[in-house]
């Protein structure tokens, strides 16, 4: 850990769903009202799981190439639709523009204590942006509410393909103007930094065993040979700034 | 002047070369160095006007159809070339990372000094974020060196096609899922908000008489119906948050 050498590392890229922010709590907090006005007796960590499970396979069709790229906010909406169907609710029989507010919620995400204070520390040496699978202004929603010191805002929406397809770090090394050697790629997730070493990139884990709550059992630990392996992003500064000065 | 229903702006976009930064001065600076390390007799101002020049030439290639896109960063790569051959020099006879080095004086640009504490003020009430025809890097480069607080890095890149093609702002609006009238285009050029306008944004002309230096003829008024009108960001912010407080 640490002994890669980092200092040819110009930028970090972070997946931001579950790494920077918990989305489950903060999806749970925005449902919770929308649960009672609706007289429902689903509990609202559940509504955030059954949102979150419809992610990845609707990604999948846009990745098979069955679909063309759409945002994910777009995907979020419907996916909303399929667990009130899920939950016996008919979406038609709910006014469009509440279920489009609701969809915001993933837009008011709070970061894990430690994303904010490491985030600016890493700011100081390094370009720092999401690589994330949520658009532009989902975001920039986030980071603005949060005070995340993003330098960009890059991810799937600016190369139009989602994560893990390898044109997604490929990509946006190219943005960058830097070498995939030299963007190192920071999540929880470790299929994501398989995914990102094998497009030649660094990696760097980051453990967050609480994403999916106190019963986790995937991504609690570091699966590959990561090039950092942290438990905060406080953590992770003190390897990457440490590293870089010696 | 002011006199705008700007409480439906959502997000505020920037031109940068002229607008936010002195690229002239900043330039002139960056190759003094270079020109007298290759004992040339051309003044640094003349030496970035030149190069200027031929920078609108080169983007409408792009927005003809006759060149698929390419970053500016390589177009300005190219026209170094071009101004180098004009001033009597081989562009072979010098090494390419001399050159390349060269074409970073771009990235290095100082803000006019309102610039800063007017999109402090303004990021408050509104999302910012440059809408230039630099691209990801160069943009991002200039902001981390001036401490420019952008929410997001848009622009000619993102949407790839150079204003003042319409498909710029429409797909920039699209970006931020707002409307194009919510969006309003900031800019020191009168036909850069002439674009703008004709797509339905609102616009913001904010005059930098001396982008050109002492003797600038052109831009150094208003000549539309602009929005808003100020002579710096400053005053643009007195104005953008005075009305929506209203």
């Amino acid at each position: 850990m640490g002994n890669v050498d980092d200092s040819s590392i110009k930028a970090l890229v972070f997946d931001v769903f579950g790494t920077v922010v918990d989305w489950r709590s903060g999806v749970a907090r925005e449902v919770t009202p929308f649960i009672a006005s609706q007289k429902l007796t689903v509990n609202p960590f559940e509504f955030a799981d059954a949102w979150r499970r419809e992610y990845v396979p609707a990604m999948a069709e846009v990745r098979a190439g069955n679909r063309g790229f759409v945002r994910l906010d777009v995907l979020h909406r419907e996916n909303l639709d399929k667990v009130l169907t899920e939950l016996g609710i008919d979406p038609q029989s709910i006014p469009a523009a509440s279920l489009d507010e609701l969809n915001l919620a993933w837009h008011k995400l709070d970061p894990w204590p430690d994303a904010v204070p490491g985030l600016t520390r890493l700011k100081d040496r390094f370009i720092i942006a999401p690589l994330s699978n949520g658009n532009i202004r989902l975001m920039l929603d986030i980071a603005k509410r949060a005070g995340i010191p993003w330098d960009a805002i890059l991810g799937a929406e600016v190369v139009r393909m989602y994560k893990p397809a390898p044109s997604v770090y490929l990509d946006t090394a190219e943005l960058l103007a830097i070498e995939p050697a030299e963007l190192c790629m920071v999540a929880a997730h470790n299929d994501d930094l398989k995914a990102a070493k094998a497009c030649g990139l660094k990696t760097a884990f980051v453990s967050r065993p609480r994403e999916h709550g106190e019963r986790q059992t995937s991504d609690r630990f570091a699966e590959g040979q990561w090039d950092f392996v942290a438990s905060s992003f406080i953590e992770l500064a003190d390897m990457m700034l440490e590293v870089g000065q010696g």
